[in-house]
């Protein structure tokens, strides 16, 4: 079966096709700039890279007409009916959809009152799906959500102290982001350590230019840093992660700019950027650190905190640490990074080796032998996980 | 030396003469209600209520008059100069203010420029301040703040992951609060346990209507729950404390609310009340959730599940904890409460004794033989501890 995964963002398209059960990733192609003169293609069989094309004002449409073809070329996929399904990978899911869902009419039309919740990710999402619906329409499209594996989360996790009326009417508490990512590293390291996930406490730190922790305890998520929406939690490259909410109304009155104004400066020029001045790239801010710059210093400080934070509340929600995971570009690279976050954490059982730290194989476990947990880094997989999914519903429902 | 400590709020007066060296309260007076045809005074001498007397319309001014008419009638002070210092209980001294400071002309204006980071609380307090200047002017005043405690935060706690400039141009960063407490109630519980607070790692819990957790290392706070306003952080009876800050711009596209709507629902409808629809007061809450209130038991969930979390999160940034208290009207007074915080914490070092927890003199211990951490129960004292850093600065000034 081959399965076709998509992740159609406001200005790029990510493909990966898989062939499952064999989890085989026979391509992958991904258009960055879309809707402009500078649109391009890379494109990759196996770890093949065939080519980096220019592919002006690119769409959905033309961006899988284009990726198709190549397929067809390379013969990975045949002439008439190559693919057996698409996956979309859909940042937010709200409690409507708790589970991978089969993409009809109604399910477009729930998404599109979603949009509200996630007004970047959604609407560019739900023109990917038109597109496939025009260009394949014989091939079933499927739903998986960055919130589903949160969705375990205990009420008194997700509840927020507003009026209760708001979570009835307009859905307002933590929804939580990363999911399959979280669901994938947690599994796999599991498998590598040869033990039964729901035996174990874990707590898994995805640290890209998105960041967030979660808690996953036996297998299930009970609790995650982001919240309503993925800019909160931890923070990241440009989104600023956890603040006291009463920085949006003063903001407001102390700078003149509008609600909207405020959060796109917040989404924008916080994280990371907002605080060192220098970059929103973990690789710029180390470096400007190293060279003595303070404010990237700071930055670079607050990031590792953050998730210094999270592990020790997290540790304390599950009454207890067996497994400590990094995962994401920073995660799973990032030396300093790690170290940092995990310093002065024996209080918890976490005491990391530093010779295996630096050490670059991925996965690889990082842990001193007398940790109480293990530490490790593990290199996620999110389009294999949502493969993994749509193949088991694919096979439920047959 | 007779210092005269005060605590003037919206609609409030708390009023409480301390004898230096002695730490002896002489009298106690508040007066609620204020500026309203309902205003009553409540007047104490020691532990005896002398009187709970009508005040219509009273004022500062008028309070203050009636106040030490009476405390001369009693014989507490001298007809002529009695008092020897005020000291007024601020709320927010931002970074202007890091530590207790003699109020003159100066201080006034830098205080007026603070209002919008504490508009409920200090308007009113310099309000007072103007009511003692007028009727004593001879007698001189003290600041001291609720920030000032967290001061020793080190930048990556307080700095949030926001544009650089809004700290400093509007100050926005993490100031925390209940610092008078938080300070009261370790330094007692370590001089309780005849140990050297400079040797333990402790968190403080204080609960009342307003909520706090705080992490004290070593003597200094490097950890509070609390940020740029008293509103976030743990939720507490009315107020909502930690939420995705997005929450915000939301519910004001979804209500149709303006932003200081949004904000007053917030802070007046959230917390416990918000959850329950029940009550602010954790009794109420406590009883409904008995008789089988779902939305009681799941706001005190919540309330316990927060402490609980701050507990993880600060023992982690401490790499240990010797010491847990708990204080204020619910910390003191709810064994429930303290016993659902603690419950399943033994990876932290936490256990309860589930009977000493139940006994009832303030101060006490409440953990286990075997438990790791002490747990404690101690009465906060909030105006001795302001009384007792203004004998300081006024000692320190002769």
């Amino acid at each position: 079966m081959k399965i076709l995964c998509l992740n159609c963002g406001g200005s790029s398209m990510k493909c990966q096709l898989i062939e499952m059960p064999g989890e085989n990733t026979l391509a992958k192609a991904d258009i960055d700039r879309m809707n402009t003169p500078q649109a391009i293609l890379s494109y990759m069989v196996g770890d093949d890279k065939r080519l980096s094309q220019s592919v002006p004002e690119a769409t959905f449409i033309t961006g899988i007409e284009i990726l198709m073809e190549k397929l067809k070329e390379d013969d990975i996929i045949a002439e008439d009916n190559g693919i057996d399904a698409i996956a979309h990978k859909l940042a937010h899911g709200a409690e409507r959809f708790n589970k991978p869902t089969i993409i009809d009419e109604e399910v477009i039309e729930a998404l599109e009152r979603l949009y509200p919740l996630a007004p970047v990710h959604l609407p560019p999402a739900v023109k990917g799906i038109r597109a496939c619906q025009k260009l394949l329409p014989a091939v079933p499209q499927f739903a998986v959500f960055e919130t589903n594996f949160h969705q375990t989360l205990p009420p008194y996790a997700y509840i927020y102290g507003i009026p209760y009326e708001w979570y009835e009417t307009y859905g307002i508490r933590k929804y939580g982001f990363h999911g399959t990512s979280h669901r994938y590293v947690t599994e796999t390291a599991a498998d590598l350590l040869g033990k039964d996930i729901k035996q174990l406490k874990m707590v898994s730190c995805h640290l890209g230019s998105g960041t967030s922790v979660a808690a996953v305890k036996y297998g299930k998520s009970v609790e995650i840093s982001s919240g309503l929406t993925p800019q909160s939690g931890t923070i990241m490259s440009t989104r600023p992660g956890d603040f006291d909410p009463w920085v949006f109304p003063f903001a407001v009155e102390m700078t003149g700019m509008s609600v909207q104004e405020v959060s796109d400066t917040l989404v924008k020029r916080g994280g990371l950027l907002g605080i060192s001045g220098v970059s929103g790239d973990m690789r710029d801010i180390q470096e400007a650190a190293a060279h003595g710059n303070e404010r990237a210093q700071l930055a670079l400080d607050v990031f590792c905190y953050h998730i210094k934070k999270y592990i020790g509340s997290f540790a304390a929600v599950m009454n207890g640490l067996d497994v400590l995971i990094f995962t994401g570009g920073i995660g799973e690279h990032s030396s300093g990074v790690r170290k940092k976050a995990c310093d002065d954490m024996e209080f918890l059982g976490i005491k990391l080796d530093d010779d295996k730290n630096e050490s670059v194989p991925v996965p690889h476990i990082l842990s001193a032998d007398n940790s109480q947990a293990v530490i490790m880094c593990v290199e996620t997989n999110e389009e294999l996980m949502v493969a993994r999914q749509v193949y088991a519903i694919a096979q439920a429902g047959n």
